[in-house]
């Protein structure tokens, strides 16, 4: 069972090879094992973080190579995923959320969710992995928005650094995580750009997802997180009636 | 890009879906997974062995799928080790080795042997992946080594508990990682077995390896297990004149 990634070559001489997300991975996977000495020793937890990415990125390509039913799609982020809040749950197990200025006459400052925070998180993976898929079809457009959603979360970590808060390390390691993701995330761009000479694949969205759920989850920021993917939710809102098959929905959707 | 696990049907009515190996690997990783609440408490490092293990899960897959060549099928455990070593250097950073006795008299009782020792772990890895590799060719032969060695480790653990020595966490930790993985390998090896009705693939040479070679180096006994590879070690010796060009080799060895 030998695959040549260049397979769906039609006969002209454009040839686009897919999944190149797996290169991307990869490199990403390696440049952070090679920081593992100087985050490690900080934060025990972020290997946990690498695990799930890792376990994404090799689901991913999983699905790429082998056309997984879209059932299972859903069920692999949550797979991935379990590593990372078993381990949130052992090291912080920080379920309380502060409730936001105009609901504070109702609901009091803060609220312990318990339980329903894990699914939330959950939830959130299994979200950001699947909404930058759900977002595609046209030439860069996936590693276009994973860009632009890694610039806000490093413009929002640098604000913070300055603002000097209380959570010093979390946006140290975010920009630890995200820098790297940048890297590799404007090469595959460079390349994904109109006209395409290679194209990403699930494996990259999947990738790029996991990524930006171990550092909203791990950095202690998931609801400002969501706050970067409001076109994607809003995407996710729009193609609803497609998703749950109220309307006929083709393999890609392109912009009409 | 997509690929039927079953496409090297030629006609008759048995077909044998390759790479199986890779079902094996994620059914353990997801065991493993559920029982991290109770190795992290205990063994900060044991995520990064999971990390490792995932690591040459998908690199053993992308193998399989992608059919890299040799010199890069000696970099993968490399790089897939990479985090583990670094993990054991920042936890224990314990290089110093204890001389078998018949050496004593020459050497002392123990040496330190430092960076020396991380090579040596480095291509333990290495050999643990590809050693399984080399030993195939014969229906049910690598799930049935991968059984057996699985099983010495076990017996080992179990004596070794017996004896009440000070690496009780140790072995407690192996015996954790070995369970599960005898649980897959016999499974597989039950379809693997003389006539197969599945193959297992590279995927799991490589997912088995790094597995003992996670044990083998977190448990404390990289040593020892070097002594459960003995019939892989004969086969490695054995096989070096093909292995390293001075006689042909072709791609699947044959036994005579």
């Amino acid at each position: 069972m030998i695959v040549d990634l260049n397979d769906d070559n039609d006969g002209d001489d454009h040839v686009s090879p897919e999944s190149q997300g797996v290169i991307g991975g990869c490199v990403y996977l390696m440049i952070l094992f090679c920081f593992i000495p100087i985050q490690f020793s900080q934060y025990k937890s972020s290997s946990t973080g690498l695990l799930s990415i890792c376990c994404m990125l090799f689901l991913g390509f999983a699905d790429d190579v082998l056309n997984l039913r879209w059932r299972v799609k859903l069920l692999l982020p949550t797979l991935a995923s379990l590593p990372l809040l078993l381990v949130y749950a052992l090291t912080y197990d920080n379920t309380t959320i502060i409730v936001p200025k105009p609901f504070r006459s109702s609901f009091g400052f803060s609220i312990d969710l318990g339980l329903v925070y894990y699914v939330y998180l959950s939830l959130l993976a299994v979200f950001c992995t699947n909404a930058i898929n759900i977002l595609a079809g046209i030439n860069g457009l996936e590693a276009g928005q994973s860009f632009l959603i890694c610039l806000s979360i490093m413009a929002y970590n640098v604000a913070e650094l300055f603002r000097a808060t209380d959570h010093y390390h979390s946006h140290v390691f975010s920009l630890n995580m995200m820098l790297p993701f940048l890297a590799v995330t404007g090469a595959l761009l460079h390349h994904n750009w109109y006209p395409a000479r290679i194209f990403v694949g699930d494996t990259f969205c999947y990738f790029a997802g996991m990524t930006f759920a171990v550092v909203g989850i791990l950095g202690h920021f998931s609801k400002t997180m969501l706050l970067f993917f409001l076109p994607q939710i809003f995407n996710f809102l729009y193609s609803c009636p497609q998703l749950f098959h109220f309307l006929p929905c083709p393999r890609h959707r392109l912009p009409k």
